[in-house]
């Protein structure tokens, strides 16, 4: 797996695939979002039926201290890779990819994928000050790898804070936010998406942290979720929003599949755009004739 | 696990364990989610580090047919259990437990635990008809068990909707809420509480099912779930919640603990009354140190 995340024509084929296959309307970037930590030299590997698997676990200064920065040249494979895309989509755009800082931190101080984050959360709470010097690297390497992508020549970025969900919003402010902010930020000249998973609760946040888009998974509609951002920040412009089709609909057959799709795109029409999505990632035992079928009745709805 | 959620001493021994050890102000019956679908008949099995295990998944309109009724002689050994809690607990009150119907449904559509609950929302979404037949029988099991335990003695129950979360509120009040509202409004004479996971969006809908008290995990404050709660229903009194302390925080260190436990303790004098209690189930490395502290806490908040 991340082999082939840093292999061009292996991303190059993968990240076509969809467009080819579905008719997507964009393409998203084939990675996984602990490559640019591979590539700075964490020892991680990508364990089948686990996932991200870090030999080392981050918890404390000296681990923090140890982490390396990332240069541009280590993700040489993945710009070289956008090179290969920007020709093989054509007008298509490509959508540039990387994991957010809390996510991150969450896959380093656990080891691995963590279902209740208490070791993460532990040294946020615990450990505040280390905590925040941690997400500060991870940030720095987030921003020089999503640049870089920019530079290359991505469309848009999205920012992947799959995990950002278990957090309140308290929490999320004091501990996520400003770091997320500073990635964000630190992005010009393409829009800038932000995604997460069960954050109902953290839309304004997650745009207040420079997002032009905010992804939402399916537990509230896009029309509720337009009026929680513009309640929270009135004088901004109307938000586009990106989502927020569950993907257990892809399982449900096609009538049900249409009456949700035209739900959404409904809805969807309250914000200032809307980027049709699933609320997450496509399920392992999807079949693709149902990815088709959902674009098709997406292009067809809209 | 599940011979000793069947055997009456170890029920009572392990139900009586953390009113000795941690001193808290009420015992839960020690149970678990799929013991009344065991003691009816079907074919299932908690495998260690996988979790219930359903031998024949309930997919058709034959298996939903097939599902045993529960006959109360079926869960004897449980109200055996309680029998000996009430003299073994003395005032302390003991509280009975029983899964929902959409988290029963879940385990016995997907065949077992499951992240994603695929086949669970194909089958909502799909088949509706056969959706609520198999929701209707499940609430039919689980309405047994607690009005069971009720005159057995318990001094209230809980029913554990642990994946209600999963859904939108939208889903939850159409294939969800008449189905927990038949079991809650089945019992009476005790306090009903409902608990979920995940559930700020739900709320107010899982206070309409009939419940007295409606927890709250930790990813909003029990303040705004307090106004959450009034403004759906303005002519109920004013609401009582359960929480809600993230089980992390039983890992990051007692000034953190206390920290969390009096901000909690504080924002939850917005509710008519609150039962303190973690937002979810105590992790497996939990040191049960922390327990302890966090009931000392607790009542020094209090």
């Amino acid at each position: 797996m991340l082999d082939a995340c840093l292999d061009p024509d292996m991303v190059c084929e993968i990240t076509v695939q969809p467009v080819r296959r579905h008719d997507v309307d964009a393409a998203i970037l084939f990675s996984d979002i602990v490559v640019p930590l591979k590539a700075a030299g964490v020892d991680l590997d990508i364990v089948p039926g686990t996932g991200p698997v870090v030999a080392n676990p981050v918890r404390t200064a000296a681990d923090v201290a140890a982490l390396p920065e990332l240069r541009t040249e280590q993700v040489q494979p993945v710009l070289d890779a956008i090179g290969l895309l920007l020709k093989e989509l054509g007008g298509v755009p490509l959508i540039g990819f990387a994991g957010a800082p809390f996510t991150l931190a969450s896959y380093l101080v656990e080891g691995g994928p963590s279902r209740n984050h208490e070791k993460t959360k532990a040294l946020m709470h615990g450990n505040p000050e280390l905590w925040h010097a941690l997400l500060a690297k991870i940030a720095d390497l987030t921003t020089a790898f999503l640049v870089a992508q920019v530079e290359a020549g991505v469309s848009a970025v999205q920012l992947f804070d799959s995990w950002a969900g278990a957090l309140s919003e308290r929490d999320y402010r004091e501990f996520v936010l400003p770091h997320s902010t500073r990635v964000l930020s630190s992005i010009s000249g393409v829009p800038r998406i932000h995604f997460g998973v069960g954050t109902g609760e953290l839309l304004p946040a997650m745009r207040e942290a420079g997002a032009d888009v905010v992804g939402v998974d399916w537990r509230i509609p896009l029309d509720e979720a337009v009026r929680r951002l513009r309640a929270a920040a009135p004088e901004l412009p109307v938000p586009v929003v990106q989502g927020n089709l569950d993907p257990a609909l892809l399982f449900a057959g096609v009538p049900a599949l249409k009456r949700e799709v035209e739900r959404i795109v409904g809805e969807g029409k309250a914000a200032a755009g809307h980027i049709f999505n699933l609320g997450h990632g496509v399920l392992p035992d999807t079949d693709p004739e149902m990815i088709t079928k959902a674009v098709e009745l997406v292009h067809a709805a809209g």
